[in-house]
């Protein structure tokens, strides 16, 4: 299941987040990116989806911007003008959704002063948002808000409090008889627990769901996978050892979760997803664990088998998705083999988007009305 | 009251975050500052309170730290090495606690990429923490932690959903019975509503108070002042009309809070404070709306004169400090004035520290103990 991972996170490296073909030409019609620090002009895009960088460094002798995942290899490179000031335009419309990105400026890596900053590759980076045709499920609407709550959970087993951060729906602090559903969702290798809501808008994602009628209320809790403790040198991906985050999550988030809060706390109501290697953690604890979640979900993180299923009939969903720009075969075959075998799977295909968020908003948007029948 | 507050923050821009008079040596026991992005190392600092900067940038021309408020005026020159990594040490030792600052590379601001960063001077900047000999106050500890829960609260004079933080002690959701008294903090010109529990630790500082029995619990509210909307060429603070932020406030965020958390809403269990412009919002809303808050503070924010609270019986305190560093004087006189003509007022001075947040922390640390009385 490893090697499998490491396939397909090597795959998607190849994958891109630019779109080669030239179109004729560029309309003039660059907005601020919606990631942008209050008041900043730049960087902007286009309603084609082309981004334009602006960087100050009067002396510097070079300036690139590197956007996600390698899929601008080389990147784009900014050109100096009279004034000192250094600008550029990519060569093609990126997907739509949120990239990552950073600014290599005479060799040394930084971010764009531009943008606000999202924690991914282990570090925060820039980030900038192409508008998606769909963006409206994960707009800041005027309906009513759930929060997004900041918990430091004590862990024995890690010797310190970490940090989760729990979803409650709205209403959650009026009706105080009222219990709920609880997903657990993990971030991807190089996020940690802030990666869901912040570049993800799983708490907009649910109040628009919600207020719409779409779904029952429920639970969301996010806390840091420990997918970033292979350092480089420990053998990668293959040395990732499961069992300190099962721990955590287990003996430690999960009963303080259920303490703290009014959740459901049987397996019925108790889901577990994760995109990318989140899938991959989601995938192992919920296979080594069968009482805890009855509902399972991987996004653009892997696939369960009939032969990882068969003899668990409390499993009530399998989710897997993908974006159409990865390898979606893998999680509409998966799902066609568990229906075939009798199990409820379900694969969802994001149009025109590879390994990125804009692939897991929308599978969380998917799969959200799915959860705890 | 607006002049004072400008003469205020000119005097601060001239007393420094560095101490000039050098010691002799420096001593070789840097360590990772604790203000870094996980497994950073740079920037570090010393037991003495001197900071190193490292840098990578092999073709730049110059790299430059700038450090908080202009005390090191011209900063802290990197020299590149053979490798092309750019080293460099502040020429003295910084006051103890958090500095934010930014490196300028050729020309161009950017942020540390050791760093996390923090909003302040009106954007996300980078931050570094200089060991306190009183840090054990606000550090995280194996005691009951409280939540920092995000809220989007609806405004209709701003027509959007703003986001609050709002501070609920440990043990808030178990005993649905309690409810408890609130602050209203507010932060600084540049900052936002993160501030106070980034940069000021303000919910662990509470944690550990509540733990050692020094308060009892009460839940603090931070949303962000509307401090930033003088644009450059708008007149700077003279033009700052409080009237839209004390709409949000009054109109919109404290409804909110008592609907949806479980406060105590009479003005006996209701407090406002602010530090330096935030100070200034405390003492324009307070003043002006003497039925909301019975307790009110200036943290390196302006002074209440006898004329201002002569009339107001309903005050039950005015706290007001400063940094050792900034013009300490002034709360301390006005602090005696107020008690010669009767009134409950307190001053404090923080040691040895300017107008940064080491102040602002063992601000709120004296004050917590004298609210709600």
């Amino acid at each position: 299941m490893k090697k499998h991972f490491i396939a397909l996170s090597l795959l998607v490296l190849f994958s891109g987040t630019m779109c080669l073909a030239q179109t004729s030409s560029v309309i003039e019609d660059f907005k601020p990116s919606t990631k942008n620090q209050p008041g900043q002009e730049y960087p902007m895009v286009n309603s084609q989806g082309y981004a334009r960088f602006r960087i100050v460094a009067p002396e510097a002798q070079s300036v690139v911007v590197s956007l996600g995942l390698g899929g601008q290899r080389g990147g784009t490179v900014l050109s100096k003008d009279a004034e000192g000031v250094w600008m550029g335009t990519t060569s093609g419309p990126m997907d739509e959704g949120f990239h990552y990105y950073h600014v290599t400026i005479d060799g040394g890596v930084f971010n764009d002063p531009g943008t606000l900053n999202y924690y991914g590759s282990t570090r925060w980076e820039s980030g900038i948002e192409i508008p998606a045709k769909d963006q409206d499920f994960y707009a800041l609407k005027d309906v009513p808000h759930g929060n997004v709550v900041q918990v430091l959970f004590p862990s024995p087993s890690t010797n310190t409090s970490r940090r989760a951060f729990v979803y409650t729906p709205p209403g959650y602090d009026r009706d105080q008889s009222k219990r709920y559903p609880v997903l657990y969702l993990q971030h991807g290798w190089g996020e940690d627990e802030t990666a869901w809501s912040t570049q993800g808008h799983a708490n907009l994602i649910m109040d628009n769901m919600i207020a719409e009628g779409k779904i029952e209320p429920f639970m969301i809790v996010m806390t840091y996978g420990m997918t970033n403790d292979i350092r480089p040198g420990g053998g990668g991906m293959r040395n990732f050892a499961i069992e300190p985050f099962e721990t955590v999550l287990l003996k430690e988030l999960i009963p303080y979760v259920d303490a703290n809060f009014r959740t459901l706390t049987d397996i019925n109501n108790r889901a577990m997803a994760g995109l990318s290697m989140g899938g991959m953690e989601t995938k192992t604890i919920s296979l080594r664990n069968p009482d805890v979640f009855a509902y399972y979900a991987l996004l653009s993180g892997g696939t369960y088998s009939v032969e990882d299923i068969q003899g668990k009939p409390q499993v009530k969903l399998v989710f897997m998705s993908s974006g159409s720009k990865e390898r979606p075969d893998g999680v509409i075959n998966a799902a066609k083999a568990l229906n075939d075998a009798g199990f409820n799977a379900v694969s969802y295909v994001s149009e025109d988007t590879a390994h990125e968020f804009q692939t897991w908003r929308r599978s969380l948007y998917q799969m959200a009305p799915l959860l705890f029948k």
